[in-house]
């Protein structure tokens, strides 16, 4: 259906002004600018508008002229109506520019939940309110108030800031880099970046789908849409609000290690999305992706005039894991012969400084046929005999039709200015910098391996999920918001071995229990008054047999009630003592945007100090559980170092995604978290010694 | 005497030659067109050169001319002997444009070597050889064959490559970013950067000293000529060559870990200098420091007309460790009162799209009064309304004179190229992106702290060196490579507390040796064959008295025989017992160009697997060595967390420093790590457990 909004037959534009400086009018001087011809303006005076027939109402337009687009550019307040009309009319798709909505508070707002209500009832599909319009320079739509034109191109760019889509287009203009659609969200309040996603996915004119983003509507939709639409089009996303951190109250480890910049990350990572640090790097990468097509590997030839420019490029390379290419014997010989005696003839190639453009060219086309040679970075200094224009020509010849990607860098500002034009005329993408052209070929090689990646669902996990949810749902007509004992069920009913554990209230009771889990076994004071068991004596560990059992418990209530005369004692908990494994921790806690955001990291300090710990959105694939165990920096610890024997990494995956299976079962579950989940030897499995569910009782 | 170098009376281009294209022509022509008049061609045909009388040899120009400075561009080969004449015709500062030397083989070296004697023996200052010449707008001397000209400024840069210098003239040239002085340090075989460093450092006219640097000659001068000229000038310094590792051999962590990249990061932290992360950074960071007195604070204004832009720009802010600024009360109600109520009045001030030059040099101008306010990030995006030449005039009329930084990033491209004109003919930094405005504010505020900090000399230390000497002496003269227990006495003469410790050779001095020592104690086989003492059995623990140590030597032989049949047994070492404290690591690896480099960190997998380590370069003072052992994230482990008492962090520090200033007395140390070294509770002390010096014998 978007198609129509893309390439619609006729354009009515509700608002359209006679006055110069009125957004009514500049939508309409860029439609016609723009080379469309099926326009109608709508304005309480009829007559003509620029040369179009006006008409007072949608209403009164003849049905014959086929209106199925209508761009609406009157005050919020009469918005709401309009769309009744349009709805009335038949038309299917609109682009409300006008502000004064959700943006503008309460009333806005209310405006806002109206025009989507009406868009319901006519299925109506709308961009906006509060957006600049939408381009499509193959049907020559420009229906935005932008100054710039869009150049025709192949990268479909949406953004949620107006201003920042007149930032890409003047960059884009300046740097002449073309759009095949550019759509400025606005305030979502219907179409967002997911109907676009899956609208550029299918667009033949499309091979970049490029964002910015402030938010996503729905965090679940997006991870499934641009999981699949990443895999044949690279989609490079600029976050912002990355270190906002959210404000919701929270108790456990993961939630306070968790903004919901993590969520992003991993939901990025997860769906393939590349995430680009900055408006720029967002343009950057975009440009380079529609230029070329993608590396098969990661070794990158160097080819310079300055010795300097070499070093920092090769430095900016290694530090995003390119590899510097050893060129073949053929290319090494080649140089050697070709290249004055002083000159480099390895990686990074140095022409040196008084290269004539033809020297240039010939090594270019030279390392170009390398077979080991991925991508190329190209750099030119401006030194005294270097002929920059010629230079820039030259290597146009060289560069056309390359199926490999060649990204530069004239470095200087006045001499080399109209070198980058030469390039930029030819569609060769020519950085500021190197290390934004390094920045924009790692870019290129880290999507070839997206590309390649295989998704496989996460496999269904055999749960007894009739126990977990009667507990929850007793936790939630109780008010219990904490769980106690009962969590350590909840977890064996999906399969999370667990330690055996029991209160009781009693010496007696406490012998039998002991007796029942088998010695040794750990003694603990329950407590809802305590906090730190260990400050007031209240841990007793490795109690072999009933006298042992005895003893710790009577100098355990001694010494509480020496240390904490007032706290109301519950009873004791008895645990089967655990030794020999890793303490690895396993939390949750639900991002408003993504929903369960599992994290996982080495206990203690590891996840205190070092913040060392791993995220991913539930429900997560084998591959991500992998990922997620194996991309902390403490993985050797566990992995196995020093002869001393891996830990069990099977049984904590496996772990991982029962319990991705159980918060995505259960909304309830606000917040989770296993600390410690004890790791044996490899083969010898986990167990989850302490639990914590936070449920949503309210 | 660098003085009559940038100022000479009579300037003799040895080499000036008439043709075209030629770079004895070309420096010819840079002198006159900077307006230069006393020059001397020497060519061996004499006559006129553009308009100049030549001389034949140096040594026929009349004395009165008073030549005191040779620009020499002929070929390598005949250098020397231009030199010689040079010396005899009394003339003490030269710059050698010529290639050919060091860079191009073992001749050219030869030849170096030969220039810098003939320097030497008639005192003679030389820049180069293989340079691109020097610069000084103030005295209008340019002595380069660069295409560009520099701009008049505050700025003096030097450069390690010729290339770069053009790339930094050129970029200089389009921004509209000057210069005091400009020198191409080429192969540095006489004057380096620590020289210029000191020039510069009470040349009046630069403010700013900025460089591109593949090395440093002499390290230890560096730092301490860096940290006296970093207190009066910020120093900006891009170097490269970080990523590329050191292949010395290597046996300790401190060596692996310790790539020359460390010790340069330390020595320029320790000596104030700002070190670049690329290039561009570099002139970025230059050109904010060279146009704006310094910010008091970390309080940072957004000034906006894109809400997305503030955002991206309060990101990066924050990241950055700069805060957003919270207005006087004075602030808030004048933006409300001017600016429209959509507006957001607060930081990141958000004068809304269609905001007129007026209302946003008002803005501007509210906020800059602001005394919560110490600088200000002004961002403009090119929307329909906005006007951004008239923006860009009203903005300069604002920002005149201020004296708060205000650094700007007109976003776009074509619509925003002539406001970006008229920041840079008013001398205000433009930049092409909010991140790199972000990232210069950062520097200047940053240099604020620097530039207040105190250097206070390391105290020196009672120590016995003669004992230490001793033992270092007989390894040296014993081919001893690897020190075994005398180790041990090395560090207790110079005050370092160390563990009991006994090497003996059968089960009765096993026995008196840990009477003597106190019980408990530890006993570990001692053998050349045996590194993992723990595999074969070779360690006992917490040995009580005369029982246990029999028992623990019979098993333990046993058991080494068993494991191992072959392996020799030199003995058995008995040790104090120490429990209770925290394992740390003191290391020191020596550094090419800065010489010791002391790590710090965690014992165990924080220092193996983490790499949470710190570096510095001795000798080191009190604050330095405080700041190495804060500075690593694991330092809440050392300083005590929850409720834990803190170790002793202060017998840290003073064990750091006696061992700063033990590898600073011995060259002949090559390497050294203390593992552990047991820190106690607070006020208790330290003690080093083991350690290997390794000796440099040959």
């Amino acid at each position: 259906m978007l198609e129509r909004m893309f390439d619609p037959d006729a354009v009515a534009v509700i608002g359209a002004s006679r006055k110069e400086g009125k957004v009514g009018r500049a939508v309409l001087e860029n439609l016609i600018s723009g080379g469309f011809e099926n326009i109608v303006p709508i304005n309480p005076n009829d007559g003509e508008i620029l040369g179009f027939q006006a008409y007072k109402s949608i209403l009164d337009v003849p049905e014959e002229m086929n209106v199925d687009l209508a761009v609406i550019v009157i005050p919020a307040k009469f918005v709401p109506e309009a769309i009744d009309q349009c709805g009335r009319a038949g038309i299917s798709n609109i682009v409300v520019i006008s502000a004064g909505f959700k943006e503008a508070g309460v009333e806005g707002a209310r405006l806002e939940r109206e025009c989507l209500e009406l868009c319901e009832k006519y299925d109506i599909r709308m961009v906006g309110p509060n957006c600049l319009g939408i381009i499509d320079t193959d049907s020559g739509l420009d229906a935005t108030f932008a100054a710039n034109k869009a150049h025709k191109g192949n990268i479909a760019m949406m953004s949620q800031s107006g201003a920042i889509c007149t930032v890409a287009l003047d960059w884009a203009d300046r740097t002449n880099v073309g759009f095949s659609k550019f759509v400025s969200l606005g305030n979502k309040a219907d179409l967002d970046e997911n109907d676009f996603l899956e609208f550029f996915e299918t667009d033949d004119s499309t091979a970049v789908i490029s964002a910015y983003l402030e938010g996503v509507k729905s965090g679940p939709d997006f991870i499934e849409i641009a999981r699949r639409v990443s895999r044949s089009k690279p989609v490079v996303i600029v976050k912002s609000g990355r270190t906002s951190v959210g404000s919701r109250a929270v108790s456990s480890h993961t939630g306070t290690l968790a903004g919901s910049d993590a969520a992003y990350n991993a939901a990025f990572r997860q769906s393939g999305v590349i995430r680009a640090d900055s408006l720029i790097e967002m343009l950057d990468l975009s440009r380079a992706f529609s230029a070329y097509p993608l590396p098969e590997g990661r070794n990158i030839a160097i080819v310079t005039n300055a010795g300097g420019l070499g070093i920092l490029t090769a430095d900016a390379c290694s530090s995003a894991g390119l590899n510097i290419a050893s060129f073949e014997e053929d290319t090494i010989n080649e140089l050697r012969e070709t290249l004055p005696p002083a000159a480099n003839i390895y990686d990074p190639v140095d022409v040196l400084g008084d290269a004539s453009a033809d020297v240039y060219a010939h090594a270019l086309e030279t390392v170009l046929a390398d077979g080991n040679v991925d991508g190329i970075i190209l750099l030119v200094s401006p030194q005294a005999m270097t002929d920059i224009t010629e230079i820039a020509e030259k290597v146009v010849d060289t560069i056309k039709g390359s199926e490999k990607p060649i990204l530069c860098n004239l470095a200087g500002g006045t001499r080399v200015a109209e070198g980058e034009v030469i390039l930029q005329k030819n569609g060769i993408p020519n950085y500021p910098s190197l290390e934004r052209a390094v920045a924009s070929m790692d870019a290129l090689c880290t999507y070839y391996s997206i590309k390649k990646r295989k998704y496989v669902s996460p496999p269904s996990i055999n749960a007894d999920g009739d126990t977990a949810g009667k507990i929850i749902r007793d936790a939630v007509s109780n008010k219990k918001r904490i769980l106690g004992l009962e969590s350590m069920d909840i977890l064996s009913s999906y399969g999370v071995n667990v330690v055996d554990s029991r209160i009781v209230k009693s010496l007696p009771e406490a012998v039998e229990a002991s007796e029942e889990i088998g010695y040794p076994v750990v003694m603990k004071i329950v407590s809802p008054d305590i906090s730190h068991k260990t400050d007031v004596g209240g841990i007793r560990l490795n109690l072999q047999h009933a006298d042992d059992i005895e003893r710790a418990y009577n100098s355990m209530m001694s010494d509480v009630h020496r240390y904490m005369p007032e706290a109301r004692i519950s009873g004791v908990q008895l645990q089967k003592m655990v030794s020999g494994g890793k303490e690895v921790i396993i939390g949750m806690n639900r991002d408003p945007q993504f929903g369960p955001l599992l994290m996982f990291g080495l206990g203690g300090t590891y996840v205190e100090f070092l913040k060392d710990v791993s995220f991913a959105v539930a429900p997560i694939s084998k591959e991500e559980a992998k990922h997620m165990v194996s991309s902390i920096k403490s993985y050797p610890l566990i992995a196995g170092v020093r002869g001393e024997a891996p830990s069990d990494i099977n049984s904590i995956i496996d772990t991982l995604m029962r319990i991705s299976q159980l918060v995505t079962d259960f909304p309830e579950i606000l917040e989770f978290e296993i600390n410690p989940l004890m790791v044996m030897q490899d083969g010898q499995g986990c167990v989850a010694m302490d639990v914590r569910f936070t449920i949503d009782v309210k």
